[in-house]
């Protein structure tokens, strides 16, 4: 179904804002983060799980579903949410990404880009067309276009290059998605890298193209935080109000409240569930890590605050002993309690939002987790 | 609590039976088969799914837990079972088998045995006595006493030294236990490798002590399954009715019906959560290898007899894709299922004694699980 977007509340302070984001039958709350399940499974949970946990959306990776299980597959199965039993929104990236960062050689050609898969080393090409076919059978409600994502320390001339390439694949994206929007959203992705002046020629240039919603990648790439937090700053005053806005792999809670801050409605990142993975969880206290010898004998939860079902059932001293056994059930339930905290957080952050109270809410969080 | 067992139906054809085991609050029914939870944790399950799946009995490994997390944090959380928010019965083994199977080196000593961590090569000592101890910290309803497991293939002169010292420290064992049985209950360990004398000679000695429950220990070592069965058979007359029988790390769904046959009433075995993590399912057709290719579009359940949850959620062609990438979700999953299979298996054989059709049920399951 078409997206439709509505602002609820605007912070005066800053350009944060709350909305609400309607993806056919489901509605969404902005800010929202997004859980990532790469390959159709949120790492170590169930799609119940992700049910349970309250998660309306959710990000599926169209590089890897397009290698494992395949087109044919989810063709078959009638896409993703149904192969997977997820029943809410999906959003997926176009795969452009993963190409770039994980595919062992790739290159450029004019109407898309060959690459060799990470697992075997198969060819293969993705163009702008190609992976909107491939969201099409994934069945997303949300696809991504086909863009460059220059790596950071990139040349100006690189960058403009890359701005080139997206630009015009992007215009390729939304003419080819028109012909059949068969009730699923593109958006666009602004790039420039760290460069204010592209930045700004590259979100003017996409905001005038018909995408009912607006992605800015090629950030939290490696730059160090006050670039990555002068180019949201530079933008925010630009982005159109009447559009959901996308900050794609972001991010820890620092960078949220920067996204947050500059009037960024999505975000999406691994962190929560790797982090969770590797014993490092998120509290209303700060991050802990669930390794330390300091936790051999603690009876108490992981979070005190927290009213996630692993906080209520299991002590930090059982949780630890799982980690440094390396249990399965360390990740899963580490993953379940960070995500139940991302969920939390975004929820507070949203209500802080429409109490006026973004100010403080975002000093607080800011300090407890500076490091 | 001290255990009450009262058999409640017998196969007229056989040595089987079904029964009522009574640890303190919780009631068993038998046979049962008792999930794994090695070090605190059965694999890729939360303590919660254990419940769900409707266990009364699970079992830890005493070696496993006495080198991790060890004694004082499992004495400092009031046993194991608050440990791990677990709150049915549970049984241990004395880690005396896994001192013979996983420990680098060890030594029989007069009064016990040295080895060696496997974890970090540090050196210990388990008695008959520590041993105890160390399932008094754990806070297991039912202990298990330190024996002497020869490999199958050992010597007359090797089986023999082996039931000497199994039997004198099964003495050692139910004297120190008597001192204080602490609402725990402590069985011996029938030994005797594949030898029908030396096994008819230690069931005789050691069902003159006052154990309340007796074990088969060595068999499903190795064995071929002919001398396996000869021995269940040679001992199956002489088992004390009035005592519950436990045949250690038995086993596949062949295994159990040839020891419920036997007149077993207990078993445990890693198989159903291990082979689920390798991708094998138990069903009501047989076994299924998840990773087949054959799989690949199956929008059916694993079994479409089985009502578990999986089954009711996940088609096949899913949980093959997870496993087939790897997602932790395959293992945990597949082992749900497996776990369930086994609960099902265990109660439909149970029925099936106590309505007098054990022949055909043992026919049924023989067949399709023969290979």
């Amino acid at each position: 179904m078409p997206l439709r977007f509505q602002s609820v509340a605007s912070d005066k302070q800053s350009f944060a804002r709350s909305g609400k984001l309607r993806l056919g039958e489901i509605e969404v709350n902005t800010p929202v983060f997004m859980p990532v399940g790469t390959r159709g499974s949120v790492k170590s949970l169930s799609s119940e799980d992700i049910l349970e946990l309250g998660y309306q959306l959710i990000l599926g990776n169209t590089y890897h579903l397009y290698l494992k299980p395949g087109k044919e597959v989810l063709d078959h199965f009638g896409g993703l949410k149904k192969f997977m039993a997820y029943p809410n929104a999906l959003l997926t990236d176009s795969g452009g990404f993963q190409v770039f960062s994980l595919s062992g050689l790739f290159k450029f050609e004019e109407d898309g880009v060959r690459f060799q898969s990470h697992i075997d080393g198969s060819h293969h090409k993705f163009t702008p067309e190609s992976v909107i076919d491939m969201q099409r059978s994934i069945g997303s409600d949300i696809m991504m276009v086909l863009d460059d994502c220059a790596p950071y320390g990139s040349s100006v001339e690189r960058l403009k290059q890359a701005l080139d390439r997206t630009h015009r694949w992007a215009k390729q994206s939304v003419e080819y998605w028109q012909k059949n929007e068969n009730g699923q959203n593109l958006f666009c992705i602004v790039q420039g890298g760290v460069n204010e002046a592209l930045r700004a020629e590259s979100l003017h240039y996409l905001q005038s193209l018909p995408f009912p919603g607006i992605a800015l990648g090629g950030l939290s790439v490696g730059e160090p935080r006050e670039e990555y937090v002068r180019i949201l700053e530079s933008l925010a005053p630009s982005l159109d109000p009447a559009r959901p806005r996308y900050l794609m792999g972001v991010g820890t809670v620092l960078d949220i409240l920067e996204g947050v801050r500059n009037g960024i409605d999505m975000f999406d990142c691994v962190l929560p569930t790797r982090n969770a993975r590797n014993g490092q969880v998120f509290t209303s206290k700060g991050k802990v890590n669930l390794r330390n010898e300091s936790h051999r004998l603690s009876t108490g939860p992981i979070d005190p605050e927290c009213s996630c079902k692993v906080c209520k059932t299991y002590s930090l001293g059982y949780i630890r002993h799982l980690h440094k056994v390396k249990e399965l059930s360390a990740f899963s339930l580490s993953t379940y309690h960070n995500l139940y905290f991302m969920k939390q957080f975004m929820d507070s952050l949203r209500i802080s939002i429409e109490n006026q109270e973004f100010g403080t809410f975002y000093t607080h969080w800011k300090k407890l987790y500076a490091s």
